[in-house]
């Protein structure tokens, strides 16, 4: 584990288990104008930094997730995110390469967000819905930070998936000498009106929960649980395609009656049960506040729009190296939005790999088991490893 | 219009309009065993029904839809659902048919449904959550008993989208002899997991809200109306398609700013907007309970089930010309699920032409400005008509 001479801030009072995290004195100007007097930054390394600092890789985690990629995540007690993925012997091997992976700002996993405490205002108390609206810029500049307390020049890769993949690319933009490597995944370089429109529902039953109290739940020692259910559930059914969702649950219906009164709810079909089981489960470990404002800042994305709404431009300086991967069953970012994004690193001759894996999982296929996108990505860095060897060993 | 022995009862006292409805004191059997004891059916005819009473069309609304197929309204001051479609000179040529619209079995525009007061309890009041889970099939035997009250032998045709093309399968299969054309639009002859999955995030919003105390907000003078508009908003998304979504609103904001001292949402996007629109709209016209009522029947909707799962077997004794028709943007009942309703009709030798209208417009373009629709409908009761009487001077 890396200490550093930046101070390493004590645990969050709010969880059980410590959070290593680390304190930016220095504050953060947001793309907004506004400043952030006081930035935490919670992250997690796995392998070793080696003596070049060649061979870090930043993993940028989706809406909901976190900093706890692999191994076991000590607030849930289950196995991380993506620990199929990351691991010794494994397609990210942290026998190679030692992997960064921050919580996002704005979030509620220890980096700065609307449940931290703000420190700039005479009203003490947590930030709240008057946290600032961030982007995904903003969130890219953040880890920035903490790669430079790292002291690393160039990532080897970045790495992301869904909104970890606008990161990703935002990477590759903000960062041009900073990214050997760019591997965005079911993502996409723009939210749609759809992508809004749902987060928007979404948020709307947020807001319609009276425990959400406009934000203020927590003064009230309530959370909007109702309401961050029923958003987490309508978001899930867009993790996953019509097919999975029929192989996995079809029609059937669950074994026991619920309630034999109920006319109309006395049975449950067993994919409602599987949505309120996601919907509860949510509520207890996501912050109804992150999940608007992080929500908001992927509404906000759109990576041309600084670039007069022209991506081709926005790709211009760009000097990674690049793989695009889609899945075929996507629908939230469907491999049309890949092949925007390659379609425009094309257009500036930028080195593009591009790979729709073929998969009834939908979404969620880069967190599930799929064999393909393993070898897709370990394929991907063997390849520019060798690449890079081969550029250094002629310069 | 059409006056009857069968009592003719009184405006409904919710309602500032008359309502134009019959009472079927004999009440109905539902599929669940449980006798519905007073039955009333709201309903609208347009044109005139033929002395041989053989031109008389069955149009069948969807989950929302009403009566008022067209004119205007005498509920919304607006025009008809459908009045683009159907009237002199129109392709549901009123010149030329007797239309039959009724309310479905469930909803809240006169027929009978959770708004209507009980009269088989000791409990005297609204029916409410206690309302009857009803069925697909309950919806269309209700119709029936209005088709036998007009003494109509067979319908020249039944014509519905979404769940009005339900309706129409559901006719066709229950009374083969009583249907001489079937029109099955943009529909499914099952719900699927990710159908059922909308539906319940959306009965989840309207449960969460406060104010719909467990199905007896008329108790207590309230509506559920925070939650019903998250609903309606999801709903919403789910009837458009992306393309059309992102061709009516992009990414484009709204011009003025709407609250200039929220750092989230001082901002919106147009398709926001829009969508709150449609949720408060939709709350004025529609009650929650009904909504609840409906959805679950639509759920609980599979043709093949009476037939061990085999829509085959379920299609056997049908006598029915078909025209399936679908949309190649709608993902909430996509053309292949209208082929597998084709598929099964032709291995039981049944005449069907099958259409898929290219149209970006989602699963909503069945109400919407689509002239490959309107050639279609017109051009296929055209035939069937020309089909019909051959038939006649043949026999």
């Amino acid at each position: 584990m890396v200490t550093s001479g930046i101070k390493q801030v004590a645990a969050d009072e709010t969880q059980n288990e410590s959070i290593q995290k680390l304190l930016f004195a220095e504050g953060l100007v947001l793309e907004n104008g506004q400043k952030l007097n006081h930035l935490e930054i919670a992250y997690q390394t796995y392998g070793k930094l080696s003596s070049a600092k060649d061979n870090a890789i930043l993993i940028c985690h989706a809406l909901t997730g976190d900093q706890y990629v692999t191994g076991i995540n000590p607030i849930s007690k289950k196995p991380g995110w993506w620990s199929r993925m990351v691991g010794p012997g494994l397609p990210i091997d942290t026998d190679k390469y030692f992997i960064i992976c921050s919580n996002v700002l704005g979030s509620c996993m220890g980096t700065t967000g609307p449940r931290s405490i703000r420190t700039d205002h005479q009203k003490i108390g947590y930030w709240g819905i008057d946290f600032p609206a961030i982007t995904i810029g903003d969130m890219v500049n953040a880890q920035k930070l903490l790669i430079d307390h790292f002291k690393i020049d160039q990532l080897f890769a970045v790495i992301g998936g869904s909104m970890g993949g606008m990161q990703a690319l935002q990477w590759a933009v903000s960062y041009p000498d900073q990214v050997y490597a760019a591997i965005p995944i079911a993502t996409s370089s723009f939210h749609s009106a759809q992508n809004i429109a749902f987060n928007e529902v979404g948020r709307q039953a947020i807001f319609s929960d009276p425990d959400w109290q406009n934000g203020d739940y927590w003064r009230y020692g309530v959370i909007p649980s109702r309401g961050l259910a029923v958003a987490r559930m309508m978001a899930h059914i867009t993790y996953l395609s019509e097919d999975a969702l029929n192989r996995k649950f079809g029609r059937r219906l669950q074994e026991t009656m619920i309630d034999s009164s109920s006319p109309i709810f006395g049975e449950m079909f067993q994919v409602e049960s599987y949505l309120h089981y996601q919907g509860s489960n949510f509520v207890r470990r996501f912050d109804a506040n992150s999940y608007v404002t992080i929500s908001r800042a992927m509404d906000w994305f759109d990576l041309s729009q600084a670039y007069d709404g022209d991506l081709v431009n926005a790709f211009s300086q760009v000097k990674s190296r690049f793989c695009v991967i889609s899945f075929s069953s996507d629908w939230l970012f469907p491999t049309s939005r890949s092949r925007v994004i390659v379609k425009a690193l094309n257009r500036v001759g930028a080195k593009v790999s591009f790979v729709e894996i073929v998969s009834d999982k939908g979404h969620d296929a880069f967190l599930l088991d799929e064999p393909d996108l393993d070898h897709v990505i370990s394929g991907f860095l063997a390849g520019i490893k060798r690449q890079r060897q081969l550029e250094n060993n002629a310069s």
